[in-house]
């Protein structure tokens, strides 16, 4: 990922396929993909895959995009959420896919607290 | 791409590679990959090739996000700009990478007349 700070946007191709660190600096993950809002353009989510560490096996984890922060010392970027909150929150079978409306979106973002993107 | 008016985000996977048809409904381009803000999560610009009908090489082309209207008849994005305005536009060469600074997108944003995503 490019890590300049006057680099004030990223490409996509440098999003997907990032390694992700819990607090503890542990590569725990991936990002997988992101969901974007059809309307304007947004990334509502982050989907993640924690096949390592925290051995949540082959299913995907779609998490508010403003739960991951770049952190440029790892080169990747850190989770501000628990392999529990994980563990017990969305997930899907890449294989099938996702329902990917409004209500689930809102569904994500409240299950973490977090704010939806306007 | 999910066509589906109910879903109202999508799936980056769904969005790159996706084709890219002209005023006259002609197939001219795909979407390579996307380009955001690193503050926000926002797509500030979508980047383009046009190997086929338009000619124009190998080299990838930056626009605006707001140039392209997903148009579910087609399955496909409709660009609202010239082969013209494409050709004499900003462009790279893939193998080299862009200068995703502020300042440059800003250019991209100046040189189609589009709002800068605020």
């Amino acid at each position: 990922m490019q890590t300049d700070t006057r680099f004030n946007l990223v490409d996509s191709d440098d999003v997907i396929g990032t390694t992700v660190y819990d607090a503890g600096d542990e590569n725990v993950g991936k990002v997988e993909r992101l969901v974007l809002t059809k309307r304007d353009g947004r990334v509502a989510c982050a989907v993640l895959s924690f096949g390592g560490l925290w051995g949540l096996g082959s299913e995907y984890y779609p998490i508010p995009w403003s739960s991951l922060t770049y952190d440029e010392g790892l080169d990747g970027f850190r989770i501000r959420l628990t392999k529990e909150q994980i563990q017990n929150g969305p997930k899907y079978d890449p294989n099938r896919g996702y329902d990917w409306s409004d209500e689930n979106s809102r569904r994500i973002h409240g299950y973490y607290g977090a704010e939806y993107p306007s």
